[in-house]
């Protein structure tokens, strides 16, 4: 990890995290889906589970990305890559991250067909049937949070500290040719990288200390970017807990030398932020003011998504003591 | 130059053109400022003279860059930069730029403190004089062009076509390791790389074609960005010719980590672009229709901008006959 | 590998490859030497030994690097790496590289401090004293190599084609924070791709086609490169074969904001490349035409080198017979 990869207090960005679980996750599946004879694919990344960040990463440590196909469905593959770092003054190796990732075989020829995966083979018979619903269960959700091109972020004059208009923040991208597969779209490591940006962005005007990213919801992938579009990526708070802070990033695509193409929804999640001390402790943030209805009732959803978990991990602690 | 260095159309971004100069002229004024003992000192950039991009630069391309200290006064150091392009299979050599740059010694000890330049040696006594003209007249057009902190780009609902508000863009920037020197603020290049492109996405929405740098007005630092900061880089379309568009850039710096210093205005500029066929012609461009009061002014302003520098160009040209 | 690793014609600079071979060096031999309790350190790259580019690599395969520690002296560890290509859509895999590195335990504290090796443990009796045999040529090679500082290269007026001043090149690097390692010096790899760079100009000035490097000598490194310095990498052609040009790269570095260390000899080096149709195959080069009496020298003392080695090849080609 070098000083690129990380913030001012040493410590590697989320983003660059999630981009080098992407390129574990894009190469082991497309090898997988190239493994029989036929039609030659690349994998497009469809969707990545929602995901913790355990341990912080420093600049300095080496990183370990291992990633394993631990699902196929006819159309669709199953990666899950876990994330080690290692202190290589110390020794010290810590589990970072787990995540699982979808993806889908998309023609070379025409990246607009899906083409078939190769089923893969199963050291217990019972992996295939959790695997399943594992598929059904994202399936679903991916149906529910279908996003709606309508919403957009809209700026607001003269902002009051801590509200969401004070600290929400866009970035433009021009899709350059380093972003992209050799076939022409971004990948989507690439595309997660800006939306932790944007997300650390807002968390660090809201509360102007260092922030280090906690978890990622569930992101989909709804459409392919092409190269030649302009991103727009746009971050604004939603929920803060007492100690965390939950920030909602939208992507939107727009062919800037294509005018048939609109302006599309291509990406969504939420982030959770933390505020951390000089040395490194967890810090109270300053609560988040909703002033609109919307704001209001996205504040309640985040608090919903924020007890879920807390209950989840509640769940787990009492099931592992 | 590479592909990242280019558009789709692997033309060079006028950005990346700037960041090379940038490089060549911190290099040779800070050695020149570090010439005598004394406070060690690194030279920061305080201003970027009118230039015009003579021809493009293409990928494969070598560019070679060459700089000279041309003239000193008791605070400042102004550095000439010659950029040509040379295509290694053919051996064309091309001028591409010409530029002029202001830099200020700061003290490693105090970013804050500004030294003492050693005078450079004229191998011609009326180059001491000429540079004095210019130095004078720089100084004279800095104050001038002081920038009213208040004027900020506003987003507009629903925008239509060919407005300023359809093409204006805003960029947002994390500044990382990289975009600094060793002593903690970002250089003057990257500021201009950054410009450069938030113009050029104004200009491809403004437009929806293959568009390049075609000249950048004066370019003010009116103070450093530090390490640490956001940077939000704007921009909107003020001026139309037959075949050109103006783009005023404007750059603030947001010190998100610490509250006792405000936003302010960093640095700001014009760049003029036009619109290329994919067989590299010019094109025309969409006319830009001014809503506000504020954008007719701006738009004739522009248009005396336009005017003053095609009479130039043109008295040039009957010199040279 | 990305679009920007590669050139024009898709096959991935040599100089990539060496940075990634040096990562993996500098991982594993900083590991092996914090393996005791002691002074913490940094493996700091002394030598790369000759290491002859098997087969291209090109954009969109995946790079596999693998290192292992296979000798070391009190103050030094001998790393060998192995670097594999593997197009993940058909499966292919092949070795494109076999290196050798020498690498020296700097303390934390004092980066001008050499600490002491854990010597590591032989599976065979043998390697051992084999490890000695490569230590002791090495070390005599080192010395026999020490760098004349005042030879440098430089420019000529009006040079004709096919001289060694037509293609000479030289290129200036500040180096930034994303170049170092944390304790202020510049990576080996970092130096080594600007190197292959450098030669790369050359080469395709000399033969105006697509060129790639074929095989490097052995790189010493007689310095540290520090922080703050700005390095000047030259290139001069020494040598032409029917099918291959040898390129000497000469690093220089000199510490622009300190008086009290002057400009010094960094690192060195003879890298050879081969010309290409557009079909990949290897065509015959423009001789070279050396004018000076030492540029006639430099050219003699090439063709002993490119004698040697074909004779050695020959020998290992009967000896698999």
């Amino acid at each position: 990890m070098r000083p690129d990869d990380a913030n001012v207090a040493g410590n590697v960005h989320g983003g660059t995290v999630l981009k080098m679980i992407e390129e574990a996750g894009a190469i082991i599946s497309t090898r997988h889906c190239n493994s029989q004879n036929g039609e030659r694919c690349v994998a497009a990344l469809a969707r990545v589970e929602r995901t913790d960040f355990l341990s912080p990463m420093c600049i300095g440590e080496v990183a370990h990305v291992s990633a394993e196909i631990t699902y196929t469905s006819k159309h669709s593959v199953e990666v899950q890559v876990h994330v080690m770092s290692e202190n290589i003054l110390t020794g010290t190796k810590k589990l970072t991250n787990k995540a699982t990732l979808w993806y889908v075989p998309l023609s070379l020829k025409n990246v607009d067909k899906v083409l078939e995966v190769p089923p893969v083979v199963y050291s217990r018979q019972e992996q295939e049937e959790e695997g399943r619903k594992r598929y059904e269960a994202q399936k679903l959700e991916r149906m529910e949070t279908k996003w709606r091109n309508g919403d957009i972020i809209q700026p607001v004059l003269n902002p009051e500290p801590n509200t969401v208009s004070y600290s929400q923040s866009s970035l433009i991208h021009l899709v350059g040719p380093s972003d992209c597969t050799l076939h022409g779209f971004v990948h989507g490591g690439v595309t997660m990288k800006l939306m932790d940006e944007v997300a650390g962005i807002v968390a660090a005007r809201h509360c102007k200390t260092n922030i280090v990213t906690a978890s990622v919801d569930a992101i989909n992938f709804h459409d392919k970017i092409r190269k030649g579009c302009v991103i727009t990526i746009s971050g604004r708070m939603t929920f803060t807990s007492n100690k965390s802070m939950e920030i909602e990033v939208l992507v939107d695509a727009d062919p800037v030398v294509n005018n048939f193409v609109k302006r599309y929804r291509a990406a969504s999640a939420f982030f959770t932020y933390v505020s951390l001390s000089p040395e490194g402790k967890s810090l109270p943030v300053p609560q988040l003011v909703p002033e609109t209805e919307d704001e209001k009732k996205r504040f309640e959803e985040g608090k919903g998504r924020y007890l879920q978990m807390k209950a989840k991990r509640q769940g787990q602690a009492e099931t592992q003591a």
